[in-house]
């Protein structure tokens, strides 16, 4: 016996658009980006994979996506779950800055290593800086203290206890579950199911908008493969995240 | 002590607009509707009145008119609790139904009796129905059966239990609740705060998009009367909602 559940990345941010380290600076979807969301509740609805229950990120990006989609799918009534352990990667002080400036001013060495190592987190975010969340209301009263930066192994750390504890219990009460979250966040989910290593998981890149879906055991394991539920448009989608170095 | 209720109704939809008996039949908002709710959004933003916990409707046009206003408040990260509890008055067999052909086939006095009696329902929805609620995923599983027709009695009946189990003890944790519905389940909750007559309920007119904020003590009560964000377009919306016969 298996469940249900579904993988969908936000769509376009202002802040993808502009080429700046978004994190956790809460961005809204582009016109672009309300298109894919609004597609990828299509695709639920054409595939007959309808989502019993939502969870979500804290950001708005996400949410909104979930929104869009759900509306879309004629599911905007389902319960919905949201949680800061859903969210980006935070990307410390890069936060706020331009993708391009930064190439340029730290060399492609030190930029890809802050992309792309599985370990090293960039420099923390000071708490006066305005792309901070030190102070931001939703975070107030959460489980755990916020981060300053992150790399992806901070990320699995404080994704995983959400997944066993909130998503799997929904996934055994029989449900269809949605995870409507972010590059990285799904990254780290993906990693964890399918138990890429940690230096194949710098080679995956999650398409924006595209449904993959799993079926998952009572211990939580995907039986196989994720699937996507319109495989060409996420190849393609896939290969221009990897092309604009887009992830994250 | 006293913690803040703010009552949303949702803006114009597309049976308001063809002037169809809607009931629990799922439609959406238009664009003026729309609108509506992104205003009221800015009207909570403005004021300072920020919601901490929504409950909604299972409704899409009130969820619809949530995800607008905490969109514009900057608030679509707070938690979200829906119950069927908070949907509108279900109009049994006039679901569907034209309001002004129903007003010339049934006479001035039956159509009034079903829109404004205090206790007596309209005949009610055959499951067979294409307008009925019979075999609607998202009531599979409520606590209690749904109805087939409702009175404002009846919905009051249902309402009630919510109010005091779910949205009472989020206010006295001492959250600001956002209560998104329709014109019938918050006539029967502002009927309980402001302790107003069977007969005299008949005569209140809560205007579309427009929040309505009561201060509410320890015991649920309301410690006076509501007051409305934009009290000028307040009065204008309930003008106008009366003299359209909008309500329901």
């Amino acid at each position: 016996m298996t469940n249900t559940l579904i993988l969908l990345r936000h769509g376009q941010s202002d802040w993808n658009e502009k080429n700046l380290f978004t994190g956790w600076v809460d961005v809204r979807l582009t016109e672009q980006g309300r298109s894919e969301a609004a597609r990828a509740g299509e695709l639920l609805a054409e595939s007959g994979v309808l989502p019993d229950v939502l969870h979500t990120s804290v950001l708005s990006r996400a949410i909104q996506t979930a929104n869009l989609a759900l509306d879309s799918a004629d599911r905007l009534w389902i319960p919905v779950r949201r949680s800061w352990r859903l969210n980006e990667r935070h990307y410390g002080a890069l936060q706020g800055l331009d993708k391009a400036e930064t190439l340029q001013k730290y060399g492609e060495e030190q930029f890809m290593e802050w992309r792309r190592s599985f370990d090293t987190p960039p420099p923390p975010l000071d708490d006066s800086s305005e792309w901070s969340q030190a102070n931001d209301p939703r975070y107030v009263g959460i489980d755990g203290e916020i981060p300053r930066t992150e790399c992806l192994k901070d990320v699995i750390e404080r994704m995983i206890p959400y997944w066993e504890n909130a998503i799997v219990p929904d996934l055994n009460a029989g449900k269809t579950v949605l995870v409507t979250a972010h590059g990285n966040s799904l990254r780290a989910l993906v990693k964890h199911l399918e138990g890429i290593s940690d230096e194949d998981i710098a080679g995956l890149n999650i398409p924006t908008g595209m449904p993959l879906v799993y079926e998952i055991d009572e211990n939580g394991a995907a039986v196989e493969k994720g699937r996507y539920l319109d495989p060409e448009a996420a190849a393609a989608g896939a290969a221009a995240v990897a092309a604009q170095g887009k992830q994250g």
